[in-house]
């Protein structure tokens, strides 16, 4: 019996959403096509589209449909910075956090090559929160040169919940339209759309319970967007592609249910978390809980620990072999050897940082589980521990820059 | 009982593919996470990278996964340029064909906009088949300064299939790399990557039989691409986003079974197309089948015609009011009241080519879907032309180049 500690990675689909995909696979038509079945299909689309706007306080007119959460942050960040700059030559600022996933890192630095983008990187706290202040000093110095703001809802790695709407607040002084990616906060933390203030916001479907493949960004309908992907020109002409009524369909019904639950969801997650962070402190007194310390200020499914003289990798596979699945960090960074680009930002020293695992639950998640992790945990760390005592000290730190190259397969 | 008669806008999910993907769905993992159902999921990705290289004679490692047919054909053309003008700048031309589909033609006027490209239609002859004379001549006069050549395999709307080899063989004397959109050609027509010479060729999932939101990009290894979707770095960096396995599984059990079948299927179907075309013609002697006479040079599954003095708007309601659903072009430019940037290329006048109707057939398809048409065709031509008869004669054409503006939703 594996205890699947690895949520944030991808949770798996929920019945329900399983159970509409499945339904609607025998369906044939294309959403674009003007008879009986494509109209069938169309129809299936944007009641998809309503629903999964009610569930984020957005109105359906804001759901770009994508194919994930990754597409979605590219279309966020490229197509606000070209259609920014196309307006308005000077501004050429991009602004974003240090601890962003890659999907919307990468997509920044690519636009300094490639776009005359100033790339700027704001820094976090020790916690991983975003540093207000210098936000607002940027933004004194050069808010006319602003292109966008982009601050995740909530950090992938440690959990921190970003102060967005203090970012909102500064942002509309100097008319920056800002986007966040709330890949990791929906069915968490209360997302809504309208109430946030933000002009753009990202979804994964698989993050949700729903399948693969699917993602959004809501966008008001106000914020000039070039395409990164151009076609037919479905999702009013900002994003070719045939729509696929059976995946979209059952992404709604997983998002709709994430949050729908959540009120209920979240403090049972939350107390399985703070049953595992108190076990593994217990058996481990030197670990190190990274992220906010304050419950409040951190999503209820996450725990990441650092673990004094170990390797995270060491650790994971240690815990694999024993039935428990967890992750150094962000999934699609696994296998770099090299420590998260978060927690160095956070001012972790990079020898604590190679020590890294991030538990985190779900839906499926239960007492059991966490209890597993504890049962194995003191013979992997003694086994880890060793390891690590026979590989000699970890690396000192030569970089206090985040790591933020491409990533690999 | 409805006559599909519209496969070439989507088909039906075929049962091997639904039952692979359906049973996929209940395991989880993150395809990049290393513990032990991530690497489950990461065996059946690659695993179906294995099956869908070897259905299309290319090798796993030039398979990259897209999320349909559309990225596929934005990553080829945006990929190539950016990658080709890079290495050298004064290669600017961009080359593709007068008939492509708007998802190869609309990423082609960006790149004039935001890139730099210089765009070069091809054109066709009056069967939609490329001029060879008019590419060599392009090439004899610019191929130091072309960037790269895109020329669909064979054509979405009136079933021409092209004359890739030449083109390969031409293209290489200027050492230009060739792209060609093969989502049509799948299943229909053999179909080998290696034995094409072709450096990237496009596919889609849906469009042989499998789920929405698949579709696969093969690129030689020594082809230069820049990422259009940028981020976790799957896909060798070039197309990031995490994989998702029970679609990908899903998909290239499609595509192997849609290409296993094609002996049988091909003529199965062009028994089937041939039985359409002379019954139609029979029934509507001024109607105009498009694209080539000659049954070799055309898709077995593809009919294509023009009804003098109708709107093909209103041939595809009356159809579908009847039981009966085809399409007037492309299904992703359905909706937009203007004649097919194809049929205007071919040098169809624009009065005509407003009375166009696609009939397309696949796997489902039977003597019934066929016989449905020829019974109430008819009918729904009587109706159809004292519509036309009623609003006057057609618009004459006004614009002698194709039209190629961005799509609508």
């Amino acid at each position: 019996m594996t205890a699947y500690l690895d949520h944030a990675a991808t949770t798996s689909i929920l019945p329900a959403a399983a159970r509409v995909l499945t339904e609607h696979l025998a369906s044939v038509g294309n959403p674009s096509s003007l008879h009986t079945s494509g109209r069938s299909a169309r129809r299936t689309v944007e009641e998809a589209r309503e629903r999964l706007a009610a569930a984020l306080g957005a109105r359906p007119s804001e759901v770009i449909w994508t194919s994930g959460g990754t597409e979605a942050d590219n279309l966020a960040v490229k197509g606000m910075f070209w259609a920014r700059r196309t307006q308005d030559p000077q501004r050429r600022r991009l602004l974003v956090s240090a601890v962003e996933h890659h999907a919307v890192l990468d997509p920044a630095f690519w636009m300094t090559e490639h776009a005359g983008a100033e790339l700027v990187l704001l820094p976090v706290d020790r916690d991983g929160v975003l540093d207000l202040d210098a936000l607002a000093a940027e933004l004194a110095a050069h808010g006319p040169r602003a292109a966008l703001i982009s601050v995740m809802w909530a950090n992938n790695e440690v959990g921190a919940v970003q102060p967005l709407a203090e970012v909102v607040a500064l942002a509309r002084r100097y008319g920056v339209p800002v986007h966040a990616d709330a890949v990791q906060a929906v069915g968490q933390v209360p997302v809504d759309f309208a109430a946030s203030g933000l002009d753009a916001l990202t979804l994964s479907g698989h993050k949700v319970g729903g399948p693969g493949g699917t993602g959004a960004l809501l966008a008001r309908r106000d914020l000039d967007l070039t395409p990164i992907l151009h076609g037919g020109g479905q999702e009013r002409g900002v994003r070719s592609g045939t729509l696929d009524a059976a995946l979209l369909a059952s992404f709604a019904v997983a998002a709709d249910e994430a949050v729908g639950a959540r009120p209920t969801s979240a403090p049972r997650l939350a107390a399985l978390r703070d049953r595992l962070v108190a076990g593994v402190l217990e058996l481990a007194p030197d670990a190190v809980l990274r992220g906010p310390a304050d419950p409040a200020r951190r999503l209820p499914a996450n725990a990441h620990l650092t673990f004094p003289g170990c390797e995270g990798d060491s650790l994971l596979y240690l815990l694999d072999s024993a039935g428990v699945e967890a992750s150094t960090g962000s999934a699609c960074q696994a296998g770099v050897p090299r420590p998260s680009h978060v927690l160095l930002a956070m001012g972790v020293p990079e020898a604590d940082a190679r020590g890294a695992l991030r538990f985190s639950l779900g839906h499926t998640s239960t007492v059991a589980d966490v209890d597993a992790l504890l049962t194995v945990l003191p013979a992997v760390l003694d086994r880890a521990r060793a390891a690590g005592l026979a590989a000699g000290p970890g690396t000192p730190a030569t970089a206090p820059r985040p790591d933020v190259a491409s990533g690999v397969l």
